[in-house]
Formats: C-alpha cells, sequence, structure tokens
C-alpha cells in the first residue's frame, strides 16, 4: 500500500482541528482502521489516507471542508468505496471524508414520485424501501447491495437497467452539497420540470467528488412495474447475438435489460458457474422486459420472435422467481468468475454505438490474441457499454495486457464510442480522458473546476 | 421599439470586419430588416439590434464570436425567435446572430437511433423527417412549426408529450459549440451512455445562449410508437381533475400526454373555439396513450377506469385521425383564444410538484380576484407545469396585474415549486430567480458564466 506522507503534518493539524468542533470520535488516525478507507472496488493501488473523518451530519461536512481548505489538506469523499475507477482512493493523501454515516431517508412521496436521501444510504436499501411502497428507482449498478446513493450520484452509476430506464442522471431532481470551503448549496428542485439558470444538478452528477460533497439528494421515482418476464437466448457466436440485439432494437422494443455474454464468458459461465449451459453455445443474450401484465405477454411474444429472426438458438423463459434467478446466475456470477479465470486480470468499460457492438467485441478479441493475452467482454449490450476484461497467467505479460487495454480504448474511440460507458475517468483513466476529448474541452472542465474549487483541494488527481 | 445604442459604433465597426470575413451580404444593418430580429413571442419589449448576422456555417458562427469579442460588442444568438421570456432580444443592443440558415439535417442513423443536425432546423421539421423512417424526436413545444432545435436546446424545450418523453435535455446526446471569442468544442457523444469527464452537455442544454452558440446537435431519437389514443374527460371542476390526475399516476399510468384546461380556458373554448363542449364543463384533461397495438388498448381501458373514479362526467375517444385533431383543437386554439378574452394579458410558466396542482390552480384564481384580474390556467398537469395567464381589460389594472404574476410565483414556490417549467428566465423572469435560488447558487452560476465568456459579452443581461 502507497503512503503519501505530504500533507501528514498538516493533515494532522486539520483533524485536531475539526475534532474539536465535530467530537473527537469521529477522527481517525489508527493506520489499521484507516486501511478500510484505502481502496475502492477497482485495481488502482491502494493509499492510506492521512486522516478519515466519519461524518454523521451536514455541520461536519461543513467544518471538514472548511478546515481542510485552510489548511489547504487535500480532501478525498468516500461513500460505499465500491468504485471501479480509482475515485475513492486519497492518491494524494490528505483527508478523506466517510459519508456512509449520513443515511437516512428522509422522505418517500408516493403522490410526486420522489425521495429525498442522504448520501450515504445503500442503494440496494432504498430500492427495497421505496419497492414496498409501490414505487421504484430504476438505478442498479452491479455493487447495489454495498454502494451508497450519494457515489451513484458522484460517478453517474449505470447498471443492466439502463437500457430502458436511462442512468442515474435522469432520477436526480436535485442536491444538496458543500463547497471546498464549506459552503452550501441546493441546486434543482421537486418538480419534474424546471428551467430555472444552468443546470448545476446535471454538472454535479458524474462529476466524480471533485466539484462539491453531497449532502442529500432528491430523487425521482417511478411506479414499480406490476409484472417482470426474464428470457436466455442462446446464440452460435457473437455476431449473431449483436444481429439479434440490432433487430430488437428495429422492432422498437425496449427490454429493460439487454444483457450479453461473449463466448469466453460463456465458457466461464459453463464451467465456474451454477447454471447448465449446453457446450455448443457461443453468446448469450438475459434479457427482462417490464410492464403491466397484459402488456408484457404481448412484449415476449414479439421478443421471442425477434430473437428468433436474430438467429437465436433457442430462448428460456423463466417461469417463476427461482427460474428468474437462475437465468440472472450465468451473469451475476461472471465478475467473480472472470477472475478466476487467470491469474491477472485488467477491465475496461468502453462503450461503442449500439450498431457496432459485434464488431466492437471482434476486434476486442483480435487485439487481444496479437499481444498473446485472452479476452472476455459481457455487458449492457442495448446501450453498447461493455466490461472488457483482458486476462493472462504469466506474468511477464504485463505490459503486453496494459497494451492490450490501449488498444481496447483505440478501438472503441475509433467506432464512435467513449472511453467509459459508466465508471468514470477516476484515477485509472485520466490518460484516455485526452484521447477522447480535445485540449479544449479538457481546458474548459479545468477551469469549471478551478470555479467550485480554487485550490484543488477536492479529490485531487482525479480525471484529468 | 427601445434602440440601445451604446455599442452601436463598435457594432458597425466590429460587423465591417466580419463582413470582409464571410461575405457582406450576411451582413444586416438596414433598420427594416432589422425590425424582425428585434423580438421574440413573449411580452419583453422589441429592442432592434445594431446588426444582424445570418450566419450559413460554422465559420460565420467563429468569426462573428472572435471580432465581436475583440470589439467588445455584445452579442444575442437566435434560432426561431419563439422564445417566451425574451432571450432572444438583443436588449443591450449589439449584434444579433441568426442560426436559422444552419439548417442541415447531417444524419440520421436509424441503427443507433440518433440524428445529427445544425441548430436551425426547424422541430416539426425534424420530426416529420424522422417519422418517414419510423423514428421519434418526442419534444413538441408548442411553436414547434416554427422553432428550431438550437433554441430547443437553448431554453430546454418541454412541451405536453414531456410528461412520458421528458424535456429536450433527454434527447441531446452532444453538442457542437463556438465560444465566445471564436474557440469551437464539441461535448457528450455518440452512445447512449458515457460518463468521460463533466457532463458540459447538460450545462449548455438549458443555458439561454449564454455560455455558447451552438453549430451541431447529436439527438438522441426513439423508435416511432405504433399505435396512438386520445382521449378528452369532462370534469365538473379543477379538483376533480386534480384528483383524475393523481388517480392516473398512481395506478402507474403514464399517458405520453397528460394536458389540463380550468374553467376559464374551457368557457374560452365552448365560447371561441371550434370544438362543441357541453355547458356544465368545469375542466378538461386531454390524454393521449401510446405504444404497441394490443398495449395500447389496455392502457385506454386502465385509464378510462383511473378518470372513471377520478370523477370524470364522461370520456370522449378519438376514433380516427379528424376526431383526434377535433379533440387536440381545444387545447391548440387555446394560446390565440386566450388572448381576445381581455385586452391585455401577461403571463407565467410555473410548476409545482404534481399533487399541489389543484391546490395552486385554487390559490392562482384567489389571488386574481383579489387584485381584480381573472386568472386562465392550462397545461402539463401531468409534470406540474402550468401556464397561467392574466388577464385584464382596464389599462389601469396594470400594476394589479404584475402584482397577480408575483403573486402566482410566490404561491408556486410556496408549494414547492419552480418560476420557470420550460420557458426560461431569459430577460423577463430575472427578478423571480433570487426568489428561488439562494445568493450562493446564483454566484456560482455567474461564476460559470464568467468561466464561459470572461467579458459577459454572449447574451449579456439574461438568466441573472
Amino acid at each position: 500500500m502507497a503512503d503519501n506522507r505530504r500533507y501528514r503534518k498538516k493533515s494532522l493539524l486539520a483533524a485536531a482541528r475539526i475534532g474539536r468542533i465535530v467530537g473527537e470520535h469521529k477522527v481517525i488516525v489508527d493506520p489499521d482502521i484507516l486501511a478500510g478507507y484505502a481502496k475502492d472496488e477497482s485495481e488502482a493501488e491502494p493509499v492510506l489516507p492521512d486522516v478519515a473523518i466519519r461524518a454523521e451530519d451536514i455541520d461536519d461536512v461543513v467544518a471538514t471542508l472548511k478546515l481542510a481548505e485552510r489548511f489547504e489538506v487535500p480532501v478525498t469523499p468516500r461513500g460505499g468505496g465500491t468504485g471501479k475507477s480509482g475515485g475513492a482512493v486519497a492518491i494524494r493523501g490528505g483527508i478523506v471524508i466517510s459519508l456512509a454515516k449520513l443515511c437516512r431517508i428522509e422522505e418517500i412521496n408516493k403522490a410526486d414520485l420522489l425521495a429525498v436521501v442522504q448520501p450515504g444510504v445503500v442503494t440496494g436499501e432504498l430500492q427495497a424501501e421505496v419497492e414496498r411502497e409501490g414505487l421504484f428507482f430504476p438505478p442498479d449498478p452491479a455493487s447495489l447491495e454495498t454502494c451508497v446513493i450519494g457515489g451513484n450520484v458522484a460517478e453517474n452509476a449505470g447498471g443492466p437497467r439502463a437500457f430502458k430506464y436511462g442512468v442515474t442522471r435522469e432520477y436526480v431532481f436535485g442536491l444538496d452539497a458543500v463547497l471546498m470551503g464549506g459552503g452550501r448549496i441546493s441546486t434543482g428542485r421537486r418538480t419534474v420540470k424546471g428551467v430555472a439558470g444552468y443546470d448545476l444538478t446535471a454538472l454535479m452528477v458524474g462529476s466524480e467528488g471533485t466539484l462539491a460533497v453531497f449532502t442529500g439528494v432528491t430523487l425521482r421515482l417511478l411506479r414499480l412495474p406490476k409484472c417482470v418476464a426474464t428470457l436466455l437466448a442462446r446464440f452460435d457466436d457473437e455476431v449473431s447475438a449483436g444481429r439479434a440485439v440490432a433487430r430488437i432494437v428495429e422492432a422498437g422494443l425496449v427490454p429493460r435489460v439487454l444483457e450479453l455474454l461473449d463466448s469466453a464468458c460463456v465458457e466461464t459461465a459453463r464451467k465456474e458457474g451454477k447454471m447448465p449451459i449446453p457446450e455448443d453455445t457461443g453468446a448469450l443474450l438475459l434479457i427482462e422486459v417490464d410492464g403491466e401484465e397484459g402488456s408484457v405477454e404481448l412484449e415476449v411474444e414479439r421478443m421471442a420472435a425477434a430473437l428468433d429472426e436474430g438467429g437465436a438458438r433457442d430462448v428460456l423463459a423463466a417461469q417463476d422467481e427461482a427460474q428468474r434467478s437462475r437465468l440472472w446466475a450465468a451473469r451475476r456470477e461472471l465478475s467473480e468468475l472472470i477472475k478466476k479465470r487467470a491469474a491477472f486480470k485488467l477491465s475496461e468499460d468502453v462503450a461503442v454505438p449500439r450498431s457496432r457492438l459485434a464488431e466492437a467485441l471482434q476486434r476486442y478479441r483480435k487485439a487481444g490474441a496479437e499481444h498473446g493475452v485472452e479476452v472476455a467482454s459481457y455487458g449492457h449490450a442495448g446501450d453498447g457499454n461493455l466490461h472488457v476484461n483482458v486476462l493472462w497467467n504469466d506474468p511477464d505479460l504485463v505490459v503486453k495486457a496494459r497494451e492490450t487495454v490501449d488498444r481496447i480504448v483505440r478501438i472503441s474511440l475509433d467506432l464512435g464510442g467513449t472511453i467509459t460507458g459508466e465508471h468514470g475517468v477516476g484515477h485509472l483513466k485520466k490518460k484516455y480522458l485526452m484521447w477522447e476529448q480535445s485540449r479544449e474541452v479538457i481546458g474548459l472542465q479545468r477551469k469549471l473546476k478551478r470555479t467550485f474549487d480554487p485550490k484543488g483541494l477536492l479529490n485531487p488527481g482525479k480525471i484529468f
């Protein structure tokens, strides 16, 4: 674990002052406990912060950001620590502020279809809570049992259901936030529509903790769909699976989930997973359709026809909840199973225009083969957003593996895509940002960052 | 017409230089022609600009913004001139740059469900064009036959279909824009998902021409729904209409359109309009449901049940296109008919949380009665977004009318609403912005504005 000591002295001075205001028990300096604040769920190298502040209310956040600015100490905000791009790693050292204890659901409003929550509310818990009231919060990042709403907002998190329902930004009406220095702002509104002034809310969604620390989020909710149908379609190869995706879109069908597993992922799931998958399967599409009872049945029929035309070998439909989770098993286990497939792994989160999906998969695989590493891809086919895993066993191949990742990013951009579909730039993808965006666009973002945080102390070293 | 001569000399100097670069024929200084660039469709007083530049390509925009900055002349961008808050009125004089001739549809991509267009493309023409290909661009501001995409993006335009499909921001993947000074940027992407860097696209959507001049827009499209059903429900009063709206939302129904006419509007439509409406009608709801054939029928049945439970007197369903336009007539004519109802009119565009709709309508009317003016409201009930018209005949009542408008805005904020649902702040609602937003939030927006436009020359005097 790296240990950046540059701000150690100033951090401890600031922490002592913060402790006097917020209470000593919220200030962590014990390295053993600090180790729990050193990493996220990405491949970024952990870094031990100098101090962690466990905020319990808004005043704690205000005090921390006020004194950190006065002492010129970097502050890295942290939610569930489940990020995939190193965004919550305090790469410069300094203070980590944890929002995990700001975890109250303040309001669930059925009539206005909205919720007001603190940033530390666990996404899955919010979903369960609103579903009990017949409501629905669609964004479903893979980490939903441990990730928190504040982190989801900071990263503009996605998930399988984004194909129909969109990503987190579509569900944020407004934000309460604290700026570096301790100033408080409230942006957005409680109404569905509203165009008063600049959309500061949208600017802060996906800003990866570099502009402000969120203390409250007003979320848009939907009514819970009454009925969900889950289908699993088998294909000979990714080309026919890609064709089926195109056919589904052409037919005007909007399943809530449209997930793809390529041949390497299918093989992994077959060998290591719990669900039996026939040997001649070259690709899988996992599909979910939701809505009112009668219309779901109609859509399932149309979906089956589109899959058939697209060249599916067969389509399994879940008849009950047990079958549904069995169909999901192959997809859910994948992230863990893929790790077992090889000694080493690097994963990317690229997106391409939907029509280029099959081409992208083939070019990624070819790039891997040329570099002597394996490439296994799965993800949100409907959105063209793929999690591409580079796998290898020989430690000497690490340079080749990194080159392959670079190639995968280049190919995605070449196809009109982006360097990150839903994981964010964070610490790990900084070098790729300038492959996608011009100097002018990056320069403008740097200027915006300085507008919010003139001293560059809030989550420094991220994005740019 | 006002005539602000402060920048006259500098504008003419700049125009001469611009003309040498872009061609003299694109530079308008003739006051008779300039009069066509003096106003929009709001109640804002027209102002004659010193110069108008009719841009025909991106280089014209670059040259204009470069030289205007060098000569320190204000520039007001103009699309279709259909704005409702004075945003396109050059209140400080200077140069108006018209984007109306940048009106090419560059690409309609069926597989990736996107279009790339220039900013001067008329919204209704784009809709017709994509519909010919079985595609759908949902945003439908009332002015769609004359407004343009660039203006829609600048104002984040809405319309009746926003209830199901959201507003313009939901359909902008990316922007090409020119900054004051002539710098060019491209933001966003061609993929459905993407989180590389700050969401500059979202920041520019709804920025009312104050941050940049758009030269290209990448738009998200949907598949055209195969089937649309139109219903008109009659109620005794707004309270029962409001109850029906709540019932529809509770039932999980998502009609694409859910429009309300209050009693004054109903009376106007009955007396002046083409559609026969029974005398005992106190409020109308116009509803459209769309989707696949079978599911639309199911949704219409459920809708009829919800309207019944909500207390509708009766529900008319259009059986064909002719009947459909007859049902729409009452709503479509309204904006014009309302003008005939009284000698003078002021209209507001407030929004409240959906659950406060009936309460808002009653309080608006009461405020009008207390000030001796009439209040007639109609609009997007599903979104809680109402166009509230203050009507009076005695010229001496103008002060009372203005006070009523102030009260209507106060009531809306009091109910948790916003000063503008879809028309923007522009020139007319500047004083209300500080009723809704804190000094900190407005200050932050001013700083962002300076980041884009340090000299404050692009559409000055708007929003703040």
